[in-house]
């Protein structure tokens, strides 16, 4: 597999890759992290516990920190960013917490889940907390266009993962099925945290339009390889439970490519471990194998590498400087932590 | 039990308490209706399958009706209302989806819960896009105090879901804690949704803080009468599942009264049913009994009525009139319902 997923980077050079970005907002990220914990809190003890154990749990911040950039790239100079970035972090966090309940996960980014210590009840209604918490803050920003353009990407992010319900177990997913799905579930987010830095800043429409399609794709190929990492075995350092995808019978663009490449008997495989959920010892193994022999990890990278140059060239109309070329090395981090 | 709980109402009889109220906004609540089947719209097909299903299977629709009539109150004359009615219906949709995914009820109102036809997964992502739809209903509407008032109530909702479970299985909880989490979890929305038809009118802060608390004990009223006919038989015309607190260990005022007024021999049976879930063919017709034999179904709604004076008397400062009347009126209904 070396010569098609190259180890690029150890844990330690995919940090460096993000390391510009959390230069560029370190102060503010900061503030981010406080207001977040200062929000998160409630008189109901299991919510500061529960939200805290996922928010505290490695995340990157990576959403709040594009809101952050992009305001600077914009030349925003206010304070109103980091409430709005603590937003895009409480709606993404109840977003995972609801995942996690969905795909019955026990690890997350190498901890346990939260529903699997305190149950799926607490992170159903914690996850509730949080998003209207997020609402609570918008509104104390006072910006209807900003509560707009979150309750928007709100609502598409639950279209998309109840969309990805109907193509869980469904080997003939088409790769626009599952496109349609992660621009829904994962690039609205992305999308939006960025088009907000453009509304903090004034932008004009051109520039606000630059940056959602640049978060927007940054979001797709952020996806893309987060699902090629979930076969990637070397991937064990990022945290995540390395073959999740395919024992909960998740259909990515890995397995579409794999299954439309491959013959009759490979079918066959993808039916029975995918559709009908009859996974034995070393299946996952030959998943991956059957995906080196396509190529389909390779092309799944491919195809993120698209995407980043469409996040790329939508950066193009804005000057140079730190901010710019800081949000097209985020680029290369969303691809590269693929290697 | 006749004469703890008599028989005074039939379904019909319960349907006439609230016609008035019906009257009162007839047309106004098919407008809701119409906001509401519109806007749980999606191209993703099973999402208005599935809110379909629970916003169509026979709900009261009290809440959106206390927004319209409080509008009318309060001498209102516009349109908002039946669009922030419909938001008040969502949010409460959104809880139902996944309260019944916490609770993991089978049945609600008589009919199969989404989450018994179409799983967990669907119920708790298609109420995470209710409570999107309703933000973005209200941001629409424009009122950044809207926004405020029921981002606020959602998180005290989810609160008070979150203090529920912490109470479950636990027959020590007292009458204080009971009614921190139904004042939590119930009671906000009523307010919320009473509040809101005074902010539409315009009116002083003293009128809107009446109908602040008019709403609030309503709620408390509602729900504690909710509890009692959950343990009591014959109404299972309300299509409601009697039993289901006690199979699934809610510790209600009624459970409180009994067992704090109960012998050890009669703890031992709320420690064993209740805490450690081990309930035997007959243990629910004892439980009665012994809620008869103490009176605690009885004092349960003597209790929701001292409420539901409260809400009588926080009307009082408004001038009489048909609205005033009908709200009064739904006192009585939530109250009586329980008879």
């Amino acid at each position: 597999m070396a010569d098609i997923l190259p180890l690029k980077g150890t844990r330690e050079t995919r940090a460096t890759i993000l390391d510009p970005l959390q230069d560029l907002v370190t102060a503010d990220i900061a503030k981010v992290n406080k207001v977040i914990v200062e929000r998160m809190h409630s008189r109901v003890e299991l919510i500061p516990q529960l939200a805290g154990h996922i928010i505290a749990s490695g995340g990157k911040r990576l959403r709040p920190m594009l809101t952050l950039a992009s305001a600077q790239l914009c030349g925003y100079a206010g304070d109103r960013h980091v409430h709005l970035a603590a937003c895009v972090e409480f709606i993404h966090t109840a977003t995972l917490l609801h995942d996690d309940v969905v795909d019955e996960s026990d690890l997350r980014r190498g901890a346990a889940t939260a529903n699997a210590v305190w149950g799926n009840q607490a992170s159903v209604l914690v996850g509730d907390f949080l998003f209207s918490r997020a609402f609570q803050l918008m509104v104390e920003d006072g910006s209807l266009r900003v509560l707009g353009i979150l309750s928007h990407a709100a609502s598409v992010i639950a279209e998309g993962e109840v969309m990805q319900l109907a193509t869980v177990n469904n080997t003939t997913t088409s790769e626009e099925a599952y496109l349609e799905v992660i621009t829904a579930k994962t690039a609205a987010l992305f999308s939006a945290a960025c088009l907000i830095g453009a509304v903090l800043g004034e932008r004009p429409r051109v520039e606000e339009e630059a940056l959602e399609i640049y978060g927007k794709n940054v979001g797709i190929a952020y996806q893309l390889v987060d699902d090629v990492l979930d076969y990637s075995a070397r991937q064990v350092t990022l945290g995540k439970t390395v073959g999740d995808d395919f024992r909960e019978g998740k259909i990515t663009l890995p397995v579409v490519l794999a299954f439309r490449r491959g013959n009759s008997d490979e079918r066959a495989f993808w039916q029975r471990t995918l559709e009908r959920g009859a996974v034995k010892p070393g299946d996952f193994e030959h998943a991956v194998a059957l995906m080196e022999r396509h190529g389909s990890l390779r092309d799944t990278i491919a195809r993120a590498g698209h995407y980043g140059a469409m996040a790329g060239d939508a950066l193009g109309i804005f000057a140079d400087g730190e901010a710019k070329r800081t949000l097209d090395g985020v680029i290369n981090f969303c691809i590269e932590r693929g290697h």
